[in-house]
């Protein structure tokens, strides 16, 4: 058996803690297969007389980050604090030691990648990122080399486990958006401070880094149009259901002739497709690849052992690479550093979808005539057209309408128009409908 | 670039043909990828003047499979000619010369895979078998290293498309299986002797490599246990979908305290599960580890381009370790070779499982009171019991019943004994329930 490997590890929270709970308890099933035995030997830490929630026992706590970066036993660092900085400095400090680098911060990544990557290239070293997207999940792995024969056309991915949860549970209790929101909190599935998941930005994260190794385009956080699920209605959810329809929050990425579409948002998909299936906290990738079709990767998209198994398989995958040259390794970005193209991101004004409107409308002659032709105006064919209830005169009605596939632009117009009719109150609702063919 | 890497290809039938198109359609794509081009410069076929699914120009044609294992230009050899014999002489010439094989020939690896990865160890060369099982759902590459941070603990999985699209269609047509068959080979997703595929050999193949990787056991095909869909009355799958299930043909294999099962047979599984919503040819396994709980990988598993999808993915991640020392690549069977374990392979007998039995009736009184306490003398314990129709006394009714969970001979001596009373007419249905939980 070969020299064991040794691990410094930076942060020992949740994912921390289960890492080394991980590697503790599979220790002889990780060295069978990986040749060799994985000993951590360091960790750094706020608080080192805090209680843990592993056997720290073996393991030398220190409380500056950077220390661990700097020890020279370490042959990698498992980054496992999460957020941009320090996390940010005590990457590139490990990189600078010519020390390989696991990581599980999608912000990190979606953020500061590009940088990091770079800097690895020039040391020669591995930055393994399998546990910043969607967690137990190997979808990185998948992509870069399982796929690695195909272009690839498509992804929508179910990447925030929090929206999964609180919308699934919409749907099952009928409650709404805030009775569900503070039910994650009791269930520990959604932070005090829930806007990065509810906003989307967490999703964001994700497909930021999986728009990249799709495509082969740098990493790009701020071309991501990003929209979160805090202003859906039960109602819509429910009308959804009827129309033969689910809602989930996806994360999509497209090759279009004209561009990349990288966006983040609620969309109705077909009740029969099993992404419709994906339910409560659970995470699941649709890729569809030119060879392959449509593939589906589904499991645990957050907690502490599934995310401590995909950086288990890194630290793996970065030992076996250890004594292979830079050149021959994956590479971090799927595609080679020469190789990344300039491809647009296109705007969501350019986007093509088919779309679910929900507006109020006044009972009265000619109400529906004028929804039609402002939309027949603007050559959106109209899918199918639902009108709730059968109030009296004059009272106000929930329409719904399923445009066929059109240019977000051309929505935006409508939007703006319907608006302006005397006889439709309050907001329209606006979700995109994806068929994921 | 490095220098190109040089491909000969044994076999340009369906699988060969659409390597070869995935290779020319998107070798620019893959070069981006491994950082060198991949060509193809030899090819075996039997008859050189037949007209091919794919441009030959540029390969040279030969009709002898050892002229290519045998050409040194060649790099890697692609065995895609399909059966034992000369497959396996072939794979284990281009081994002792020194090349790299991929394959996608599942009962060359089930069947004299030990024989072969001890060949390649001595060699020092990777034999790849990714598109061996279930086409394009890298499987292989997720239980290797995806999960490596995993103890293993159980798989189920769809992984004969011809089975599925039988039963898919027998269900939503309402149509008996050798229709459906007729229908199946028409559409040419059976064969003309489709024994392989529906009397489950094709299954148990499959489920020897994914046991072997899973467990770390050597393949052992003759201890799987077998049964295929060709039994499999519509009524049963009819009664399933009543109770709540759907009859599925699953390749099983799971670790329990006394041994291994790997067992392929239809089973009943709760409705709502998503294996459950895989339908017609698509392939999904579902695998359990320790850490990551449950995950699903879905996709095509068979067909020309979601098959060289995972041969051209193979064929990166050979290119990627020409340079690495061997004993630092991934293992052929997931372990080290010096690491294989001798768990005992649990005989039929042994399994556990609960089960749906359907058995045709004399509506006589004291019929169930038989039946039940049968059952409850050898402690097998009744989850439901379903008696359909209201016939005449004296006519024969069809009678259904769930059991709990037991082990399998308790079941064989029930089935023994409920034969053996009068009232109890033709054969009795057995299927096996999971609840893959």
């Amino acid at each position: 058996m070969m020299q064991p490997t040794r691990i410094g590890i930076v942060g020992l929270g949740t994912v921390g803690a289960g890492t080394v709970n991980v590697l503790r308890r599979n220790g002889d099933e990780i060295a069978r297969r990986a040749g060799r035995e994985v000993h951590v030997c360091s960790a750094a830490v706020r608080d080192p007389g805090k209680l843990r929630l592993c056997e720290i026992a073996g393991i030398e706590l220190v409380t500056d980050p950077l220390e661990v970066a700097n020890d020279s036993r370490v042959d990698i660092v498992l980054e496992l604090m999460g957020g941009e900085e320090p996390a940010r400095s005590v990457v590139l400090t490990a990189i600078a030691n010519g020390k390989h680098v696991v990581t599980a911060n999608k912000a990190l990544i979606a953020v500061h990648g590009n940088e990091i990557f770079h800097a690895a290239q020039e040391y020669g070293v591995t930055v393994a990122f399998e546990a910043a997207v969607a967690g137990g999940i190997s979808i990185i792995k998948a992509i870069r080399e399982g796929l690695a024969g195909n272009r690839i056309e498509s992804m929508a991915g179910i990447i925030n486990g929090t929206s999964n949860y609180i919308l699934s549970g919409m749907r099952d209790e009928g409650c709404g958006f805030s009775e569900k929101l503070a039910d994650a909190q009791a269930m520990g599935y959604a932070e005090a401070d829930p806007t990065f998941d509810i906003e989307g930005v967490d999703a964001a994260h994700k497909l930021t880094i999986l728009g990249a190794i799709a495509f082969g385009i740098p990493l790009q956080f701020d071309n991501v149009y990003t929209e979160g699920i805090s202003a859906l209605a039960l109602d819509d959810i429910m009308y959804a259901e009827e129309l033969g329809f689910r809602i989930k929050h996806l994360g999509i990425a497209k090759r279009t002739h004209v561009g990349i579409e990288l966006r983040v948002h609620p969309c109705l998909l077909p009740r029969n497709h099993l992404l419709s299936h994906v339910e409560g906290v659970m995470n699941a990738i649709y890729v569809k690849g030119d060879a392959v079709g449509p593939t589906l990767h589904y499991g645990a998209g957050a907690g502490a052992e599934p995310t401590a198994s995909a950086v288990v398989a890194d630290v793996v995958d970065v030992v076996r690479t250890l004594t292979t040259d830079p050149g021959n390794r994956v590479p971090h970005l799927a595609f080679q550093p020469n190789a990344i193209s300039d491809l647009p991101i296109l705007p969501a004004a350019e986007i093509e979808s088919a779309y679910y409107l929900r507006m109020s409308a006044v009972n009265r002659p000619g109400v529906l005539a004028d929804v039609t032709r402002i939309l027949g105006d603007l050559n959106i064919s109209i899918e199918a057209i639902l009108q709730k209830g059968s109030g009296a005169q004059e009272s106000v009605l929930p329409v719904i309408l399923l445009t066929q596939t059109t240019v977000e632009h051309r929505i935006d117009e409508a939007l703006r128009q319907l608006a302006e009719l005397p006889t439709i109150e309050n907001e329209i609702s606006r979700i995109r409908v994806e068929a994921l063919d």
